[in-house]
């Protein structure tokens, strides 16, 4: 698997409408999209960092991984997961993750916000982080 | 503030020794640095990945702010912070934020790992999420 870099950091929080002015006034960064993904119940908002985007995550229903993230977390927002950007496929890195003995969440790739091919790997398998595999898809 | 690229996301691990195999093995990154810092009660592991550093961080007692968030976690590693590389200096960085009315956990930079210049805003202020200011020291 050949990753490139950090594609972008998922965050999440309570309220989109409370935590976009943080990282605009307090970190001078600027939301470039806001995007509703129905499939995983959430409403997202990017900023760009260098090479890197800030991908803020609000829940939309209670079915979310959000909403149970921040449960989880005593009703607060966090760092949910980090996304790296592999150059030579996701459906590829996941066949690799799965023969070297790895777990993953997804068995396929599949659409994530952004248009994104995106897969999950799982919790077990890399010592405790979310850590997402995606793509541009082609 | 100017925040030119993600620095490095920091990810807490029960253990270095399971987890880098992880990434070395798995994800195909190199540890190219192990490190012990001994006021924070860790140990760290840096591999580079595009413009951005992932730093595992071991905790080597209790005291351990990474301790605590193992423990809190259900006794599971996850992403703890990530943090943001300051082109103007840190300590403008927290005088701005205090003006804006932000609250910060170190009023002054203080020494990380690598020799950075660092500081943490205060979760109430981020909207949740630990995240860290830092620079190269001049």
């Amino acid at each position: 698997m050949k990753i490139s870099h950090i594609e972008h950091v998922g965050i999440a929080v309570t309220s989109l409408d409370e935590a976009i002015p943080f990282y605009e006034n307090l970190l001078g960064f600027k939301c470039f999209a806001i995007e509703e993904v129905e499939d995983q119940h959430v409403r997202t908002a990017f900023f760009q960092v260098g090479q890197t985007k800030i991908e803020l995550l609000e829940a939309t229903s209670d079915e979310s991984a959000i909403a149970k993230f921040i449960e989880k977390n005593g009703g607060r927002g966090g760092i949910q997961h980090v996304a790296f950007a592999v150059e030579d496929g996701v459906a590829n890195a996941l066949a690799e993750v799965q023969e070297k003995g790895g777990r993953v969440v997804d068995k396929a790739p599949r659409r994530g916000a952004e248009g994104l091919n995106i897969a999950f790997l799982h919790p077990k398998t890399t010592c405790g982080a979310l850590l997402e595999l995606c793509e541009k898809p082609q």
